[in-house]
């Protein structure tokens, strides 16, 4: 039979699964002998099957509670429903990753009418008795029956007023009294029952209600936000109360064994006397400092130092502790690894290993990767941030804060930022021509559009703060104005604020700090360089981009998308003369006069890598993307080719497509038109040859994009070679330079063998790879992915985070088959997903050679790849 | 050391892989002893080394060459190049897979000056030598060195014109002789060099030219309409000539065994005498049919006609046979398995086995299965299409012969059609609202589109023909114009034609005639279906296609897709107020108002059916392609949901999707509006009840389209089995129903482990795999496929002919993984491929249990299916 509900005595901290943290803790503290309140945990499995039984309790978990409770029972000498010695419980959730403030709590279980009653006589404290009934029967209705907790207030308040009361502890027991019976006839008014007065019946009820509230909403989201994956339910702890609110020599509080924020090695927290844990929440009273509980109750304090001493010698990592003073004896209610700030995160991991307590590689598991973003962009100043309102809330893009004047175009952006203005870039989606423009912004706030859309990708390249896919406003492009869903209004020119880390978006200007990196980062990523076996490069198109990832630790380039190079002013009219020409001369002539263009942007990049590999992705969007659309762009056009303007019109309408993202794009396009790709090459192999006179040593990797077949590949494969060989060749030099492919069509996974016999590398385009075998457009989805997560469907975003069942499978099969034809191939992931934690332990695992990321994700990733190798170990 | 050389002596019919068919065919002759000028063959593998070593002929295959030439010179007594008794040679090309006409061909070689001259002394002939030599100097020019043929027509016009000479066969020797060298001439100006005089030379430059033949143009075109394989290369037969052009007791001809038009089992021919091959060919003299032959040469006749009874004998199938008689001596110079019209090939097929020749397995693998539809489809009258200009081309996407007036729009069809009028509807492309007028069409043309777009499945559905793709026509759909490439400009009315077959269009009306079955079919499908072992289903979204596939065979309905249920007026106005709803109460006030319809479908379905299975998609498409166009549709729907025009425009734009196929379609549409998902239910569920209750026996196979994870098709699983069970429940009726999904994204294949935990039954739907697979939008690949196919990186069409290495793989891999979860899991096909013979095979090969095809395909894939069984043994 399976064990559903285990004692605090019988756990221990390494079942955490089936526990829950708060359950496994606490019986780790109980196994320390440290003074834990007893009591007992309901297994995470005993949740799973209640959803199972489709939101069942079984009958055997019921009895094994029961069992649970007498042995409590014995061991505290209390009985539940007893009037003379009344077991009161806590039923708290516990799931196996901290979910803080996610689930239901309900305190004070096993009070009844009788039991208060006879309890508050034995105790003579019916203030203390009737406060503590009436909250429980509130937390009872909220939590067990989801009626609202307002009623309830509502009646309180009315209560307080009619007795000129301001605090709850202005009132007396009598008032306590009543309040209680008020609240009794709210809830039997919305029960249409009386409140349950057997406490068993509490207790299962509140047990099931914990259960239930794993898949409320905020627990759902919250889940999404930190991928936790919903199978893995949530325990309940069932323990004996005790009461911090008892009297002076009683009180509550909560405390970091080092500071949370600075990771200085000090105790940390704060406390209150005579008071309920929710009291210090509640913030009606100022906590103390706890470094002044020394000299208020000096045993208790040197008590608790030692423990908490303890604690963190025994978990290895700064402890955050909850604690209960019950007539000047203290009790644990809870430990756990204390959640912190990045550069705290940061000194406590470098602190540990300094004293001796931990070893690097148990260091490199303190951090988060993720957290690192909040070391490299500005933030919010958090007593600003405290004031401000959230108007809209989109997708977390690209992380960090951004505030200013919002403006509805890149040249409205560019021109205030020449006035010395502070803008936000705000648009229902941008284009590859708002590049300058979104540069020039402090952040960028779109309406439509996903994770990997193309402001999110261009912003995350930036490292500037954007949330994207802000469906819930509405813009006026022309007008430039944008409404909220309150119908709030902001014209050009007001002032907003957004934060990538979050998705909030804030209508009103917000103070930011910079980024700072502090010493202990430069230690730590050493270690983690040390530590991890994939390179991490990075996706740069620029040689600002470039220097930057450099700067951040990339060993080279991933992704060097050439579009992007096209857009400048004078690049764009000779890019759509080639797009538009009539002619395989006229095209030539335009390419000619792009190339030395082409030339000069490689020349940089390579420079800037001094040797560092270089992997250049040729031509890849739908040509439409590049076309004008107004007449007074397209007119110069028509007359340079010599051709009417509608002839212009009709070109441009016939490169529209229904599907761009399955369209005439990727090497569809060498196919098609070769001359791009002999340009491309010869600007690749000039620049290298240039800047290899200069003695750098540059070997450039040519990347063909959106293959499919090896015989696409193997097209345009001999186009560069040929063309590579007789510059190589006509120039007398030596130059050695890779030719491979990104496998981003699910059709180059399956046939990587065939593929592998052209391609010198390959790198994994995940972003693509995820759209087709999924079927998800990446600019459509986030429309109905929503429904997905609140339906329970998807629990990620598999734009952002890999889907290693489907995708991964593919990916996983290429290397193999790759590697098959090829032993020696060069393996690399190019997708978003290369600066996603999981994802990196992912292309780890399957033994890619290298990740490539945002410049701004570069030391997330070298950090995930080096919690991989710790991890595997 | 690699044979690459064959002397017809070392050959046999079993060799056709490596000697292509004419040789293998040739040497066969010559192992029955029938009467075959010598020679040898250079193999296909030979030509396959020639390409891989970048179009140069090895000096191993030259020497091979020249050492079979020494011994056919030692067998005949003749020499090449020798001036008293020249080994004179034909050199043709011969495929694996007969391709008339489509490479090159080069005779009378070994003609020199020196043998010219004194060859004509010996035999005392120099007409017919210098006639041999000029010709010979023209075919040498065009296959070996690309020159023009009309440079030397030209020259010969001159010269005929100038001695007043009609024919050639006006001219003398002496004009033969100047004739040759005006053309020696000729080549030296073009060539820059004189006309090779070494035989040997000539031999190799003829050989390699056969092989570079393989890739021109014509060929490549030819392969890929037929499914050749550029792989199978070509191989070149050299063999001793023959003259039938030398008196009147030599004469050319071919015949059939049988009668290739009807079956008829008579000798079936026509010859010359006093000719050569290529004067047959050239119409200028009258051919005598074959059975004159008796009475001017019976004893020719006689052994002619044995050996035509041998050959048809000993291949077991009719035989097209060339011969040419030498001065009273018959020579056989090939035979060949003979091209049938599709009646003449049952006849053919059912007689032989009448004859006791073949079994009635063989008798399934002598007629094409595409050949089927020649049957089941109205044709051109041949004589009227003779004389037919064709004035453009498009893709064949919808077999058959249309013709009548051209209407460029649905609803002026169906109004021409009223008045009694024959029509054809022209259309850019045409959308779902189109059915009625495509339906009253006798055929459809579209300018964009691909062998999947909505035109060439619709028509194909429906067995109308169709044109699509027909790219080099621009359309003026306001002013109802029409022009071709040539500028020839078609009005609304004007007579137009098109033969769905051949996606040929012509400018005017041309006679079709009907098709007819004959008692052959029914025997011959008879033999097929006691052979297979694949079910065969049909597509069909109505009773009247339900019941015409039942004609032709279906076992049931494969794919009902439910959405073309919705395009009537009533039924449109309320989906589309479905779709634009404000509210979950709107929605489904407009659903109830559709249910009645949809289960009013569905029972007429059914009850057409009589109880055979029916798989009903639940609706598919992205929900724009239902939205209205003009103001004037959407001003009523406004009112009708109480809200303003503008907020319907903003709904319909906001709808709007940049890559719909990837978007928010399928099962993805049930999740959101799980409602749609329950209206659909209840219509199903309902429907079969009501059937079910006049005393059928229906189980509905409900189909969730577009899942790619098990957790969408069990959201949408558990909504069908709730309202099902329900009604079932509350009707009191026993009914049994299954739920399963379509496999179309790749990741439902990579992952039909886990869906088939949920799914009862699988239908690959690879019209949609296929896109994802390549990630090529069926819609805009049409494109750029063109490109593909010129610069031979596809042979094929993805999407009419399943790719088996790719697209295959997932289908194999899901059809495995899906057994493995649920070893009876049901498995068919829906996608297009269903009617591809190639794929029904593949179908057959990986296990499934059905393949479901368009009603007009059923045929097809019956007798593909049979073939598959009868292959694999």
């Amino acid at each position: 039979m399976t064990q559903y509900v285990y004692s605090f005595s019988e756990g221990n901290k390494d079942m955490r699964n089936l526990l829950g943290g708060k359950g496994a803790n606490l019986a780790e503290m109980k196994g320390l002998g440290l003074p834990v309140p007893d009591g007992f945990t309901v297994t995470t499995e005993a949740c799973n099957k209640y959803y199972e039984d489709n939101e069942n309790i079984a009958d055997e978990v019921i009895e094994q509670i029961m069992t649970k409770l007498s042995q409590l029972e014995a061991s505290s000498g209390k009985k539940m429903g007893d009037l003379e010695n009344p077991l009161l419980v806590s039923v708290r959730s516990g799931a196996r990753a901290s979910m803080p403030g996610m689930m239901d709590t309900v305190l004070n279980l096993g009070l009844n009418d009788e039991v208060a009653k006879h309890f508050s006589e034995k105790i003579n404290n019916p203030r203390f008795v009737y406060d503590s009934y009436r909250r429980f029967i509130q937390m009872f209705a909220d939590v067990v029956k989801g009626y609202p907790k307002s009623s309830f207030e509502r009646v309180l308040d009315e209560f307080k007023e009619s007795k000129g009361a301001k605090y709850d502890t202005d009132l007396d027991a009598d008032d306590m009294k009543e309040i209680t019976n008020k609240f009794k006839e709210i809830y039997k008014n919305l029960a249409n029952e009386e409140f349950p007065q057997d406490p068993k019946v509490q207790l299962i009820e509140a047990v099931t209600a914990v259960f239930r509230s794993w898949n409320n909403e905020r627990a759902i989201y919250y889940r999404r936000m930190n991928d936790i994956p919903s199978s893995w339910g949530t325990a309940v702890n069932v323990q004996e109360m005790v009461y911090g609110n008892s009297g002076d020599k009683s009180g509550t509080g909560v405390a970091f064994t080092r500071n949370p924020a600075t990771g200085e090695n000090k105790l940390y927290g704060e406390y209150l006397i005579n008071a309920q844990g929710e009291d210090v929440v509640a913030g009606i009273r100022t906590p103390q400092p706890i470094s002044t509980l020394e000299s208020v109750m000096p045993e208790v304090y040197k008590q608790f130092s030692e423990i908490a001493k303890t604690l963190e010698s025994h978990y290895k990592d700064m402890q955050d502790m909850e604690f209960t003073i019950e007539n000047g004896k203290l009790f644990m209610l809870q430990t756990r690894n204390g959640k912190r700030t990045a550069p705290a995160a940061l000194k406590v991991a470098v602190d540990l290993v300094n004293e001796g307590m931990i070893t690097k590689e148990e260091a490199l598991l303190k951090v988060e990767p993720k957290q690192l973003d909040q070391l490299l962009h500005p933030m919010f100043d958090n007593e600003a941030l405290k004031k401000a309102k959230v108007i809209a809330k989109g997708l977390a893009a690209s992380p960090g804060a951004g505030t200013g004047k919002i403006y509805f175009n890149a040249s409205d952006v560019s021109e205030a930022k020449k006035r010395g203005e502070e803008t936000l870039l705000v648009r229902l989606e941008t284009s590859p021509e708002d590049i300058q423009g979104m540069n020039d912004a402090n952040g960028i706030l779109t309406v439509r559009g996903g994770m990997t859309s193309h402001a999110a990708v261009v912003a995350r390249g930036m490292g500037k703060c954007c949330v994207s896919g802000c469906g819930e406003l509405i813009i006026d492009e022309e007008n430039k104005t944008l409404k909220t869903k309150d119908g709030q209004i902001f014209k050009e020119g007001d002032y907003m604020s957004i934060d990538g880390s979050t998705g909030n978006v804030y209508g009103e200007e917000i103070k930011t700090v910079e980024a700072t990196i502090s010493g202990d980062f430069e230690t730590f990523m050493s270690w983690a360089d040390s530590t991890r076996k994939l390179k991490v490069r990075t996706n740069a198109d620029t040689p600002k981009d470039a220097i930057q990832a450099r700067k951040f630790g990339a060993e080279g380039i991933g992704l060097c998308r050439t579009e992007h190079m096209f857009f400048e002013t004078d690049r764009i009219f000779n890019f759509r003369r080639m797009i538009l020409a009539d002619t395989l001369e006229q095209r030539e002539e335009a390419l000619e006069k792009i190339l030395p263009y082409q030339r000069g942007d490689f020349e940089k990049l390579f420079a800037a890598m001094e040797g560092d590999p270089v992997v250049i992705r040729y031509l890849d969007p739908p040509l439409h993307e590049f076309l004008p659309h107004t007449i007074e762009e397209m007119k110069p056009l028509a007359e340079s080719l010599n051709i009417s303007l509608e002839t212009i019109q009709n070109r441009i309408d016939a490169l529209k497509e229904f599907n761009p993202m399955m369209g005439h794009r990727g090497c569809r396009l060498a196919i098609t038109y070769p001359e791009i790709a002999r340009m491309q090459t010869r600007a690749v192999i000039e620049a290298a040859i240039n800047v290899n006179k200069k003695g750098m040593n540059v070997t450039p990797e040519i990347m063909i994009p959106l293959v499919g077949d090896v015989k696409e590949l193997e097209y345009v494969k001999n186009i560069v070679t040929e063309v590579a060989d007789k510059i190589i060749k006509d120039n007398n030099v030596n130059l050695t330079y890779k030719v491979g492919t990104m496998i981003e069509i699910p059709r180059a996974a399956l046939t990587a063998d065939e593929i592998a016999k052209q391609a010198e590398f390959f790198s994994f385009g995940t972003n693509d790879l995820t759209q087709m075998t999924y079927g998800f457009s990446r600019d459509d989805a986030g429309k109905f992915l929503n429904d997905y997560y609140d339906k329970k469907i998807f629990e990620s975003d598999p734009f952002a985070k890999l889907d290693q069942t489907g995708v991964g499978q593919l990916v996983e099969m290429a290397a193999r088959k790759g590697r098959k034809t090829r032993s020696d191939i060069h393996l690399g992931i190019c997708g978003e997903h290369g600066g996603d934690p999981a994802s990196v332990e992912f292309c780890h695992r399957i033994g890619l050679d290298y990740v490539s990321c945002s410049p701004f994700r570069v030391p997330i990733a070298r950090l995930a790849a080096a919690q991989a190798v710790v991890k595997e170990k």
